[in-house]
């Protein structure tokens, strides 16, 4: 094999750079040697302060950058050699700084724009990014108390800090009897509260018994449920999907969710797991949490909620009504790495019953993992509630965060994006070529341009709007929106939520949505004409 | 409930500072408000500094600090609010790194002291960490290559940079048909592969036999599979730990292998997952690859090997032997987090047939997760290789330590640690009242003082080595060990792996075995001239 060749490579190798990052280009850094010099304090500083001033130019020059990259499956991997280098070229990581500006970042989707509006946000703050930068430096392993105690104890704080901001019933809380931690993501969230359920519930009914367990959610539930049904051994026909409609605004219907579960019961079959969620992935749809408490009681089913999304909205008073009734969940996780600033990744959960999860996931008989603190101690071994035994130190930029901003800056924030979103409505729905097609919630705006009669037909509507997301997305300097479909109808997504994002970017979003439709309208008449 | 009082933390208040990390006392920033406030690039920029500064701090004083803190549980919990505040007080920033630097370090356990030699190193290195600060501030959520292109194919090529660099078969690379990615930890690794193995065997055999599977490990195998084989809904009593044997060296031996898989079938149950290891989390033991696979193949069985510790190591052409046959592993899978400077956490997973992990991991029809990007082109969508749907952008800081240190740079990094390693065994050798228990394989010495004749016994043995694991704990500005229970023997473990570990802490950590041990026997023999 060629020897690789990094001090080759070329910059300019068809990757447009539109961003504005300078690099100190002249500093040469001695090349490392083994041992201490890996982790040298000095060099350390000197460095350290190289990647502060990158990130800080990142975000200045953040409007320039396309938000989603014109590259083509293959770009970056053509452009690197194919192994390792042997030893660091000469000013290694200033080189490599180099290639992080001129190579990585044109070809990244940069969730950070203002005009990032796919999916749902992934907000970053000064606080959280600094967060994980000391959590790194730091590099412990809170696995156990003991392997780490402040990191164990911060986490169990910050946890009940949040649970209260976000009004959490204190039966989820530490100060309640429950308790919390911070994993990577909401999957791992329900994957945990399902394998304790599902322990729980062999236990009661007898271990051989898995294949006749059934999990509940509706249409709209995301993925992440199926995902953690499969990997938990659920029998890939027994994960019920209800429907949901229109008119219920995509709520999960507790009589339909009732008649679901009579009927697996019926059939010799045993309900295990209700997924309700606050903030559907497709439309922020809430489902009734206190009705379905109440069907899921009568059949000893464990509630989890997802409130991945509008979790973070919960800081809000305001909101408070959508958690109504959650004293009687299971269980309950929302990403505070979404819309709450504490940076991919931070996903919260609470359960009502530490012991069931640590049941499920706990070590048996691990001797090494023992410790003299864990023996008869009022302690905390995060290890055992979670997939994963190595974990990080998520806790110390949550906090950051929570101390930095306080609960009213974050409900700032929140309500910030709510009002942006509310005048993205408003927009929409002064254009009569437009239709607001899923009630706004939160900071999410589903809309579509209306299909004029005579294109009529659901799948030529669909087929505009696809065509209209296409070409808003192409559009240079323009948004970046994805879609959604829901009941058959496709649909435009405009998630409000990048913390950079301002009144005027909204307003240029909306104008380039418009522009696009517009022309569309334009071609398609014209074609029309032709053909008529 | 009282209003928090953030401002007025007991910064003095029980715990002990022994470290020297200065905090900017004087500085005060402005109030940060809503929006763009909350990444400001030049407030990002000045506070950016200040925590360059302060983790070169911590390096530059790591030495002074007590590696495990002398700390009760709930030492923070009491010390901090039961709330979080309200409105952030003034200079939040500043008054937070002054509570990490007098609350929270002072409580960790630190595993970055040159003296940390408990459990498993957790590596860290400028290039790690500032990669995970660069990866944090570009925030990216790499689920799919359209949601974050250049993320997605960095991680594709750092995947097989590692792997050549590892001296993988190639049959596990993208370049030889198979691939990789980076996830947490090896826990999600295992349970990653033992999915797809289960999903694999079901399609064969039928849906609803998933009682009938049974995993194989053996008595030495970290609890991480246990762990996975739990989640994946595999029967507790289906897990066979099979016995292993110091003259051996704990290695799992093929034969018994063999006559346990033997024995399960007969039974009418079906062998569905081997995890094979190198080097065991209690002593470093190296299961036999390829006369593994040979059994494993006679009943379909997926190999998975765990060299979540030793794996480093394999970057020295001198242990590649440790993986011959691992051409026909199905997965293999390694912590660049735990000694190859990589930063908690990293750990990468190859498979064999990546077909095979995204049918099982994969989503159905996510209707807005699809992009045309990944429909007919040759692209990966890392969402369907593990657990979580989102995830961290790894691949940076993995890519940024193997161009900065260079694959000679990171054996000269393994090798010192293997120097100092055989330099500690050879002072337990050369002491007649130690043994070193398990031969030393990479850079973890389990050994034992051994017992006088006259207290004989294996429990009083195992006491006195328990009694003198707690006094060299106990020890101000000693070293930190931790202890394994091998076929009924309590051995302490000594691992070499801290960045910043030189020789002289070597000396000095066997200076204080010694001393321990000296003042423990002299204490027993006084209590055993009364007794007797």
């Amino acid at each position: 094999m060629a020897p690789p060749s990094h001090a080759h490579i070329n910059n300019g190798n068809g990757v447009h750079h539109n961003g504005a990052v300078p690099v100190e280009t002249e500093t040469v850094e001695p090349p490392p040697t083994q041992g201490s010099r890996l982790l040298d304090a000095e060099e350390f500083r000197r460095q350290g302060h190289q990647v502060a001033d990158f990130i800080a130019d990142y975000y200045a020059s953040m409007g320039d950058y396309l938000v989603r990259p014109s590259v083509t499956p293959g770009f970056l991997r053509r452009q690197l050699p194919a192994e390792a280098p042997s030893r660091p070229e000469p000013g290694a990581f200033a080189a490599a700084l180099r290639d992080v500006r001129d190579l990585v970042l044109p070809g990244m989707t940069h969730w950070q724009s203002p005009r990032h509006f796919a999916h749902f946000p992934a907000s970053s703050s000064t606080a959280g990014v600094l967060g994980e930068a000391l959590a790194a430096g730091i590099n412990a392993v809170p696995f156990t108390w003991a392997a780490s105690p402040a990191a164990t104890e911060l986490e169990m704080v910050v946890v009940d800090w949040l649970g209260k901001a976000l009004h959490l019933p204190e039966s989820l809380l530490f100060c309640g009897g429950g308790g919390g931690t911070l994993l990577g993501t909401s999957c791992e969230a329900i994957l945990c509260a399902l394998v304790a359920a599902r322990e729980r519930k062999l236990a009661e009914i007898g271990g051989r018994r898995i294949g006749d367990l059934v999990v509940y959610c509706s249409d709209q539930t995301h993925f992440a449920l199926r995902k953690a049904a499969r990997i938990a051994g659920i029998h890939r026909d027994s994960c019920r999907g209800v429907a949901t409609y229109r008119d219920d605004m995509f709520a999960l219907s507790p009589a339909e969710l009732h008649a679901a579960m009579q009927a697996d019961v019926d059939a010799g079959l045993v309900p295990l797991f209700l997924c309700a969620t606050i903030g559907t992935t497709q439309t922020t749809a809430v489902d009734p949490i206190r009705e379905l408490c109440a069907v899921a009681a009568k059949h000893g089913v464990w509630v989890h909620v997802d409130a991945a999304y509008a979790g973070s909205a919960l800081v809000c008073p305001e909101f408070r009504h959508v958690v109504d009734g959650a004293e009687a969940v299971d269980s309950f996780s929302m990403n505070a790495h979404k819309w709450l600033l504490a940076n991919n990744d931070c996903c919260a959960l609470w359960v009502r019953k530490p012991s069931l999860l640590t049941a499920a996931l706990g070590t048996e008989q691990e001797y090494i993992l023992k410790d003299a603190a864990a023996e008869g101690h009022d302690v905390v071994d995060y290890k055992d509630w979670s997939v994963t035994l190595t974990r990080r130190f998520r806790a110390l930029k949550l906090w950051l965060v929570l101390r930095c901003y306080g609960v009213e800056g974050l409900r700032d924030h929140i309500r910030a994006h709510i009002r942006m979103a509310a005048s993205f409505e408003n927009m929409v729905r002064d254009d009569a070529r437009f239709e607001v097609v899923a009630p706004r919630q939160f900071a999410l705006v589903c809309f579509r341009l209306r299909s004029p009669e005579k294109f009529c037909g659901e799948k030529a509507a669909n087929e505009l709007n696809r065509r209209l997301l296409e070409e808003v997305n192409a559009t240079s300097s323009g948004p970046y929106m994805s879609s959604a479909k829901v009941g058959g109808v496709y649909m435009l997504r405009c998630a409000i939520g990048s913390t950079l994002t301002e009144e005027r970017h909204i307003r240029e979003a909306w104008k380039v949505v418009q522009d696009r439709a517009a022309s569309l309208l334009r071609k398609m008449e014209i074609m029309y004409s032709v053909l008529v």
